[in-house]
């Protein structure tokens, strides 16, 4: 990821510091964030600093770790134990997160060597795969395609390359000259704060879009593909992605527009067998309600949005049907999502 | 409508100045304002201190009886056809304004009284076709309907009472319990902002959601059925209304949710035999990358939400085609999108 001429990893652990760049504060503000313990690693993940699968998968990874770091010889074994409990509460959608922690705590009991060497595997098999799904993706793009995505599955949301846009960022490499529709992605707005962004820093064409104008450009002929993340996806292809996947999923199929997924397969969870199984967040009312951005002096402000005694729901994500997306981009192919079964 | 427990139009004109309550301020503040000549008027519309199809009609009709007002004697026709079309250019897909504004003109040729009571008989049209809508919409609603509404078709987009919103109002006076899921409607959130604040008044139980939450809950069989306005309808059915509708009308039909709209008859364009006829107004990208609400110390505040180097695009309405709808309801009746010219 280049930001200032620097290449950045979303997240890296070093010695037993994890390290991230706080998305809270992006596009308006790019600031690194020490963790130099798994309790404050938890926090870093409830409190959005960072957000995204991969990179949410990577950071559990990294706080197992330091948990094995900091775990006292006498009571090794439950201390692992409560703090794998712990981070696994942070948030509940991603299946990321329980995979990382899972395969650290494995060999935590080992070693805590061995769990810091599988932390690090992990960050690195999420940068490897999100390259690969770049260059599988990117033969799906023709040239000067039109592409909308939702949500951020960028870098940002991984380690580095990203999901959703790592194919777009491959195609521009092409010189294919991609333009990106970029949902704004209410009420968290990632589209028009981390997916603009990115895509400003790449020199990539695109325009940011209230989320209820995507089906008035699929109307007119103006989106040729849409590609999205995923933060789970069950065994039949049921995919859960932010809120307002599913609804785009709908629209595209209305107008006969490819709808892609591209995860990681680390993102499919073997043991759900659809999307009902999958547990979906439900956040604060707050992000409905109130909207944080930087005022006419620069600073960070925020700001009540709404009529002021009206109360809000807001669920995180949505489980968009296996019949409702053209293919899921993996690192290890391109799968119908009836297929997936057959990467086992 | 009702408002501090005493009863208000959005829009009214006494001698030659037209009085409206000011919408860019509300919920955070009702205050109103007092346009005392037509060009005052015109720059009313444009800068949406009053929306919604029934208000803007109202006010555009008032704007013509105040040019008529203000007309020299000398060059009483040039000057009306002069204001007439500035009026025109305020707001492009409002058929409501079009109507009126071609209406009192014709009677301000006859005299400047017969404009004004044009005028005020538009307005009192208008009120009147709502409040109808109201007693024939409440017929389609199921006692604990829980009802999705896009945008703000209540009080403060007519005169009173309002079109999507009036069979709510209706409905609840008789008892029925509604529920209310209110999408926000970015990017301006005329959902989160109005029609929030106008259930709320009214005592009446609902929930603002994200525009990318509505598919979530339809999904989940959490709503019965959705009710919108409409700002133009073709002679066909087809209806153009706030963006985000079409969205919400092709994820209804996924679902099987009925999907109604309403609107006065005189929303109907019977010159435009299709949706593709309607022309869509293109506003500021401003109103998606910056967003007004009110700081902790209660002051109004606009600050950017979008990454700074960025653009948006943000067309204002959309068209759904006809075979989406339900049905429409009309102060003359209940009409199948299809069967809409039985009405004539």
């Amino acid at each position: 990821m280049r930001v200032n001429d620097k290449n950045y990893r979303t997240v890296w652990m070093q010695e037993n510091t994890v390290f991230l760049i706080n998305q809270n504060l992006l596009p308006f503000r790019f600031e690194l964030f020490e963790s130099s313990d798994w309790e404050t690693s938890c926090m870093v993940i409830q409190t959005m600093i960072v957000r995204g699968a991969g990179a949410i998968g990577a950071t559990a990874g990294f706080a197992m770790a330091q948990a094995a770091l900091q775990a006292p010889e006498a009571d090794y074994i439950n201390y692992l134990l409560e703090a794998k409990t712990a981070i696994e509460a942070t948030r509940p959608t991603a299946q990321n997160l329980f995979a990382a922690t899972a395969r650290v705590h494995a060999k935590a009991l080992i070693s805590r060597d061995e769990a810091v060497n599988e932390a690090q595997q992990i960050a690195q098999e999420d940068l490897d795969a999100c390259m690969t799904i770049g260059k599988l993706g990117n033969t799906l793009i023709p040239d000067q395609a039109r592409i909308e995505t939702h949500c951020n599955a960028g870098w940002l949301a991984f380690v580095d390359h990203g999901s959703a846009l790592s194919p777009i960022y491959e195609a521009a490499k092409q010189g294919k000259k991609p333009f990106v529709l970029v949902d704004e992605t209410r009420p968290r707005s990632q589209g028009a704060r981390l997916t603009a962004w990115e895509l400003f820093n790449e020199h990539i064409q695109h325009r940011i879009i209230a989320d209820n104008a995507g089906a008035h450009y699929m109307s007119h002929g103006m989106v040729d593909l849409m590609i999205v993340g995923a933060d789970r996806i069950a065994a039949n292809g049921d995919v859960a992605n932010k809120i307002g996947t599913l609804e785009k999923a709908i629209v595209a199929k209305e107008y006969g527009i490819p709808f892609y997924v591209a995860a990681p397969s680390m993102t499919i969870d073997w043991l759900c067998a659809t999307g009902v199984d999958i547990p979906i967040e439900e956040r604060s009312e707050e992000e409905v309600l109130f909207q944080t951005g930087i005022n006419k002096s620069g600073e960070l402000t925020t700001i009540q949005v709404a009529s002021p005694e009206s109360e809000a729901w807001n669920p995180a994500f949505d489980v968009t049907p296996a019949h409702l997306i053209h293919a899921i981009i993996t690192e290890k192919g391109i799968f119908k999502p009836s297929e997936l079964n057959r990467m086992q």
